[in-house]
């Protein structure tokens, strides 16, 4: 018995982490093991590197390493969390994965996605989900759900320039476009009950 | 005016350490400002790194997240250190560097030599050593040397078997025949002062 990777992806504020738990909870309602995870962490080494990337102010990494410390996160992530929940039979759901580092660091961050690309085959051998779930929302609405969750401030990433995030979004796009078995683009925009809905419709045929 | 970018390598107890003072010592007496630095670490990114690669027990980290750390310690050792100091035309003096991680991680380790380069591409574009000084010891000599200094115990690498130490030096020699116009295989034995007059001798080409 074989599991199923499903990650979440979009810009900050499109309600992943909310989206992930509902997701998480309908599926174990099937009778299913569900590991829910994030990157950068989910895994001690991983979570370790995580305070390096995330404290700190902006410049304190270059993009060069910026994108291979996300790599050796998500190696750590792959190789001792997802594969090993995957071999006894759960579904894990992943707060970002693979797609972040090329929409962040690749497409808005400047370094390209044939650089992303080589790290993921080094560190994880190109190991991908079998869904991801892109949440997209306005601009102006996930503004203003960030401006509520972050009143205290944000981190080293999400606290960049509108024009950095509005390079994001359009590099999830662009990846949704090149690989339509692997991704779906999901309205993330009116009440919670109704994204999930159109989650769960968009991982039915993994069942 | 631009300085010169000479690394040290070789395997544990060889002497590196040793010789990297004394060859600093020696350019300096010549007028030159002299960077004496090391990897993992050089600057203050990279040294947060080496605690991670360093710390904790042998199998903390698997192999392909152990080399992307290392590429992101050498990424930011590189943009935020050696750039500069060559720029201002000091001569950097670097105890282990790239060759390190092909020796360690891409031989010994099993990844494999393209695989360590593919990271260091995208994490320093290439960037390479004007020469690089191989410091040669007999097996027997290296672990008496290694008795005396590590009597306290040794680190997450230094303390690996001897197969392993014994394949490390295998790849430097190969990794030496590869690139004859940037190696220099020193032999490492003998008094400290003939040793030095040795390197003194292997980069005087480059003044």
């Amino acid at each position: 018995m074989t599991g199923r990777f499903i990650s979440l992806e979009g810009g900050e504020g499109v309600g992943k982490s909310t989206q992930l738990r509902r997701l998480a909870e309908a599926l174990r309602g099937r009778g299913l093991e569900v590991v829910e995870t994030r990157e950068p962490g989910g895994s001690p080494g991983a979570e370790a590197i995580r305070r390096l990337l995330l404290e700190g102010a902006d410049e304190r990494w270059t993009a060069e390493a910026e994108a291979l410390l996300f790599a050796a996160a998500r190696a750590d992530h792959v190789a001792r969390t997802i594969r090993p929940a995957l071999a006894r039979g759960a579904w894990v759901l992943c707060d970002r994965f693979l797609d972040s580092s090329l929409a962040y660091q690749g497409g808005a961050g400047g370094l390209g996605g044939e650089a992303i690309r080589s790290l993921h085959e080094v560190g994880s051998h190109g190991f991908l989900p079998d869904r991801t779930l892109l949440l997209e929302l306005s601009p102006e609405r996930a503004a203003a759900r960030l401006a509520v969750r972050d009143a205290a401030g944000s981190d080293r990433i999400g606290g960049r320039g509108a024009d950095y995030h509005a390079g994001v979004a359009a590099a999830f796009v662009a990846l949704a476009e090149a690989d339509p078995a692997r991704f779906r683009r999901i309205d993330a925009s009116g009440d919670a009950d109704a994204v999930t809905a159109r989650l769960l419709s968009a991982i039915e045929d993994l069942s």
